[in-house]
């Protein structure tokens, strides 16, 4: 058997352990976003620190930042190979609306081929499978490269701290390459690599009325209602085309060529796939004069994320409400800056607000936008690796989500990283029911194996530790 | 010493008893519309029967009804007298946002001039008013008219079961006029009779996209956001008159007249009045065309009194939410249905709802409008009443809230109530810290005790028993 193969046989030997380890560390509710989840977060990071610890990993330590911890360890040696720095992050978004779970969020269960759990695809999974395919290299052999790991705990909050702690820890964080597991696929059938991600612009809008919840009787008529006043903005922020007004929000953004334009065209998934895996009951139309896949991915979009006001409750209560919040996001593209968007946003709630109430602009978080180049040794070995395990070769998508990291890493690390990571498009991240389909996730563990043999045959390498 | 003057001799030695009794009542949250506390609402219910009993009524009875129980009881002893039916509700609106109160809602404390409690102004102060007027007259010599009482629970939520009640003990209830104390006046200075209510018509709308909610990268831009969805459905049920958009909306509305808009006129709130009152920067504009006295209480009006959509904890969740539901109601006047009206808006909906969502408008509860001869009798003790306790003339107004109960009476006892109470403008009622003032509190027992005298002395009462 070749080194691959042994490897590949041990993992598949161990592929329960693999499945028991994943389902201890989602049994942990890591929420970075709320307090309450604090001593979880701890416990996370504490259960991934023993875990390094115990495939032989050295300098392991659980660095602590203004907000939650990134934990951090490396396994230097093999001799003249590279250096991969594998990034990863156990924080997990909140698991409501609780209700629409048909089983406990924190409860790990497998259901078919899926195993159902809050961060199971984002990304406890993508996790596991790397650390799984790093075990089965070293019980067949030892690692083909030397390996540095970054595993943080404020993904899903912006990583507001990664710039710092890389800025902070340089030297430990040297590579000759990243491996960012927090990606995924199109399909079980067919592999993909990301190389675009939007970044991220983030508001709270808080329009205030009346100093109270007034009767909306005794007022209706001459009190400016602040959720009418809300949803007024909010309307036009979108025109008839499906574009966005904020003033000047398109003027930096970069045009799709139409070679990207054409990669982006391969994209296998359909739109009828999309209205199935989304259950809408038809797609919706969104910016003219550009695909799905390229408004999905290439194209900067706003959303509401979130809104209240007054009485939500059940049955009725008449009350004009003195104050209305909406959370609003803007997904980006290059060259847009998300403090850029920042001007614009406040300065179409000054245009459009009327002097009825009072607005607030809040800033969340922000993310940067990022573009890998797609013809790299890492970027060949991770299209070579996904090739020889699902028997097809993988397809260059640039993605509509947003992972700081990347933009991060480039600027203070100096690299690339490969997107390599095994989440499925209908794996409901971020939403009930989150799921890591099995087979994927045990297909996940031998891409890992053939990655990490692939990188260490890369020659030129720098060997930077 | 005149009988009047006995009475009120009497109502002011006793006046702490009157404010004991009140604070009692407003520690039992009986809150109608949250089922969590229907045993308060009982409880209030057996309280307001035993002080009934305590002022030596007869045939005194918890009517239960498909909701919540209304509280009967009479005293029939003044031979030749009119019967007049006095109509109160003891149920009170939720107490959220709690937040925002600076005394326990439940726990009333009087803070220089005021008591501040849910449901001090609206209206358990009236009731305990009403009846420290008539221990008043007990105590001084008697009834000078028959009464009869209907305290309902079910004010809050739109009397849904008063119509049947008042059908149903018809033999009950039969009187030559009837009392609602659910009223206020304009100042503590100014008295006033309201002499028009608004209809109510209170909706649902629950706007449906994807089948759980989505992240919001990776389906921004393809999906249709219902929360976006529903801000524009609501953003344009206005245009830039101020009018409402539902179809035919306007059609059955009755024009004001030369004469009432003269009445109207006559409000002495100004709009400064009404800034302060409300706390809000500046007044809306509304409707074009009429003045803001107008606008408050007979020109109808669409209110959204809850939004809820998405994420709305701390921080930042980034889903394109499944769905999104709001509260909107619409105060109708003479002579709109609310039958019609929610046909109205159900079409609207069909109209400009995108396929890209399903869109579901739930009827919650309706209230009729209601109009009342100024001329009568009644109305003139009432007038007089107020006049001989204020000092000065009552102003008849319209007012913007909706009190079913009024149109009720109207239809079910042939009767057109006498809407005499003292709530204030800046009672906050519904918000939090409503509040009852208290020097108000008392001169509404002075009056009570001589529009009852007044009423004693009118002329071809038929004496309906």
């Amino acid at each position: 058997m070749t080194r691959v193969e042994t490897a590949i046989a041990f993992a598949r030997a161990h592929a329960k352990d693999a499945l028991k380890g994943l389902e201890e560390l989602l049994r942990i509710p890591s929420v970075s976003t709320l307090p309450e989840h604090k001593a979880d977060m701890d416990k996370a990071a504490e259960w991934l620190a023993a875990r390094l610890r115990s495939l032989g990993m050295t300098q392991v330590e659980i660095l602590s930042t203004k907000g939650h911890a990134a934990v951090c360890g490396e396994r230097i040696t093999a001799k003249d190979k590279p250096t991969v720095l594998v990034y990863g992050h156990y924080d997990v978004q909140p698991a409501d609306p609780l209700d629409e779970w048909r089983t406990p969020p924190f409860e790990p269960t497998v259901v078919g081929d899926n195993l159902i759990a809050r961060g199971a695809s984002d990304m406890k999974g993508q996790i596991m499978a790397q650390l799984a395919a790093v075990e089965a290299l070293l019980e067949t052999g030892g690692l083909p490269v030397n390996l540095k790991y970054v595993l943080e705990g404020e993904e899903e909050i912006g990583s507001p701290n990664m710039g710092g702690l890389l800025k902070a820890h340089q030297d430990r964080f040297t590579c000759d390459a990243a491996l960012n597991c927090d990606a995924g696929i199109h399909a079980p059938d067919l592999p993909g690599i990301v190389y675009g991600l939007r970044g991220l612009a983030y508001f709270e809008i808080e329009v205030r009325g009346p100093a109270t919840d007034l009767h909306s009787g005794l007022f209706g008529g001459i009190v400016h209602n602040p959720a009418q006043v809300l949803c007024e903005l909010i309307a036009a922020m979108h025109d008839s085309d499906g574009r966005i007004t904020l003033p000047g929000f398109y003027d930096s953004v970069e045009s799709l060529t139409d070679e990207e334009r054409a990669v982006i065209a391969q994209c296998p998934t359909s739109e009828a796939d999309w209205r199935r895996m989304s259950g809408v009951p038809a797609l919706w139309d969104g910016e003219k004069g550009y695909t799905a896949a390229e408004r999905i991915g290439a194209r900067p979009t706003l959303e509401v994320n979130g809104f209240l006001s007054g009485f939500t409750g059940q049955g009725s209560k008449t009350v004009l409400p003195a104050r209305a919040v909406a959370k609003v996001s803007m997904r980006l593209v290059p060259n847009q800056e998300a403090d850029a968007v920042a001007g614009q946003l406040r300065e179409y709630v000054k245009r459009h607000a009327p002097d009825t109430v009072t607005c607030e602009v809040r800033e969340v978080i922000h993310g940067p936008t990022a573009i890998m180049n797609r013809d790299t040794p890492y970027m060949r070995a991770a299209a070579k690796a996904l090739t020889d395990t699902f028997g097809v070769e993988p397809v260059f998508k640039r993605e509509g989500g947003s992972v700081p990291i990347v933009a991060l890493l480039q600027q203070e690390l100096g690299v690339d990283p490969v997107m390599l990571g095994f989440a499925l498009p209908d794996d409901g991240v971020h939403g009930p029911n989150e799921k890591q389909h099995l087979p994927t996730f045990y297909k996940g563990i031998e891409t890992y194996i053939r990655f990490l043999c692939e990188a260490g045959g890369i020659a030129g390498a720098r060997g930077k530790r």
